[in-house]
């Protein structure tokens, strides 16, 4: 627990205190009291900015004059970005090209330098050790670094101090960091919620991983609308998981849309497909009575906020042009 | 200022106290702290509860009785549905027939009785007459009604609560209701604040009587995209403004999408074009100077959150069959 509540302390300064928010509907609905860790408040729309400050602050001063780098398809780019810049750091990111544009052109409005590459992991993660060897960056690995996991935990502190005695916490699974931070935070602070995972049946390497027992090699180019949650297990999140998440439920695309649906009309705020996910699986374990939810205190984390609304707000603009 | 605090008191086990947000990046553009007072995340999803609840808990056993009536496009007709439902009165809800599809539901849905009628001003009050004549029913006027203005009041009074010695406070102008009560209650609690009413160009009949000094006679069916401003000004509201509101400015259909698009996207909440005509305002007070904003406390009303957002999910939703 000290690691979590250290990075905290660390990062707070930087980082937004993000609200706990509710909907009246669902907790009629499930009977049961439902909190709604809204990181989609977050500075840059995300999570990932609380990993990121905490990995960079922690370089000394030699490993902060080599730089950064990492390899990102959105979120964390952003916030390697920012915390670099905030911090006084030189960042590079490589990023897909398949990457939602909106965070592509955050990630450059934040100050990174972005190179962009192949679609598929392994050229990702080649361009990215080339650059290393090159320029002699230090690496901020997306979710498999440990200060990186820490700082993702502090989501989870926070939900904590201000909700107690939660029975259940759900987070989604991409690479595992979001989920290893808060099951950490959970060990030291309230050993007897239990933390479940929620993946899209489309990328779910950590669910196969976790019934399996070992770390399964992931799909090349999973296929999800949940675009923060398209890479795989690391094996340090692995190990984090597997000692200390109780489950894993994996959840349909149809089923992400309409929890993101749900949050946008009813809530009235804008989650990514990935943030909604935990609400896709609470719906299903809901309906196929997979827990019984009823009376129960159950935290989710709404990792983030990031999608591209182009389209919708062209559609808004037409409307008025052509009247 | 009693009749708002007392307003309240009498609704506030009904409401919702919303959230205050706020935007790093609005205030480093303008140099100044603005402050939301989110309205969307009220009950029905817009301000509209406040004086619906208001008005029908202080109708008489014999009143409530006779049922409540009102005309509205949208957010009035499922406030005072939600209202009457949870206070045990019966209600009829006579709407355009142009009101956007989601906020028809949404009034069934919450228990009234609703009757279709044509797109005019005229044609609805007619037919709301007709009803009150034929079956004795209180009508519960959206915006030109004492108790709906202080039920509206106690946004303004619950962000003056919280933000002191705000320099402005903005509010959107349809029939009303919502600036007036914001003035009475920024009169009663902080008479140095100005108040400034936002209002669409396309439906600008409270800008032209604000500054002719008379309540001109509006046009029959103005077209803007803040569906929820339509409506023209009444006799009551009109004197409350001409006596406590400092200015009106209006503000363009296209200057009204721009500033939807930017609470969704950089504060990651869902407001409705109603909701984002203050910032709108404010957009056009900085660039072109009308006020030095510089340095000031501003808050700004947002109105509501109920926007159909079938066609943005119809176009995800496609994008996962067709892959």
């Amino acid at each position: 627990m000290n690691e979590i509540s250290e990075a905290f302390n660390r990062i707070r300064k930087y980082i937004n205190y993000t609200p706990v928010m509710s909907s009246r509907t669902l907790d009629n609905l499930f009977k049961a009291k439902i909190s709604f860790k809204c990181e989609n408040f977050q500075r840059i729309g995300a999570f990932k900015a609380r990993g990121a400050f905490n990995a960079i602050i922690q370089l000394s001063a030699e490993e902060r004059k080599r730089g950064v780098v990492t390899h990102s398809s959105g979120n964390h780019a952003q916030a390697v970005s920012l915390a670099s810049t905030v911090l006084g750091v030189k960042s590079t990111i490589i990023m897909p090209s398949n990457a939602p544009k909106i965070k592509k052109i955050a990630t450059k409005s934040y100050g990174a330098n972005v190179i962009e590459c192949d679609n598929n992991q392994s050229d990702i993660v080649e361009r990215t050790n080339e650059f290393i060897d090159e320029h002699g960056s230090i690496l901020i690995h997306p979710y498999n670094d440990w200060q990186v996991i820490h700082g993702a935990g502090t989501a989870a502190y926070e939900l904590l101090q201000e909700e107690k005695n939660l029975n259940i916490i759900l987070a989604p699974i991409g690479g595992g960091g979001l989920i290893s931070g808060t099951s950490l935070a959970v060990k030291g602070l309230s050993p007897s919620t239990h933390v479940i995972g929620v993946e899209p049946q489309n990328a779910n390497d950590a669910f196969k991983s976790f019934k399996d027992g070992t770390k399964i090699y992931p799909s090349i180019d999973p296929d999800t609308i949940a675009d923060g949650l398209r890479t795989s297990l690391g094996d340090i999140t692995f190990e984090v998981i597997k000692d200390n998440v109780k489950n894993i439920f994996t959840v349909t695309e149809k089923s992400i849309i309409e929890a993101m649906r749900f949050i946008w009309e009813r809530m009235k705020i804008i989650v990514e497909p990935s943030g909604a996910v935990p609400l896709a699986g609470l719906f299903k374990i809901n309906e196929e009575n997979l827990i019984d939810i009823r009376g129960l205190k159950i935290g989710l984390i709404i990792s983030g906020g990031n999608i591209d609304l182009s389209a919708f707000f062209s559609m808004l603009e037409k409307k008025i042009r052509t009247k």
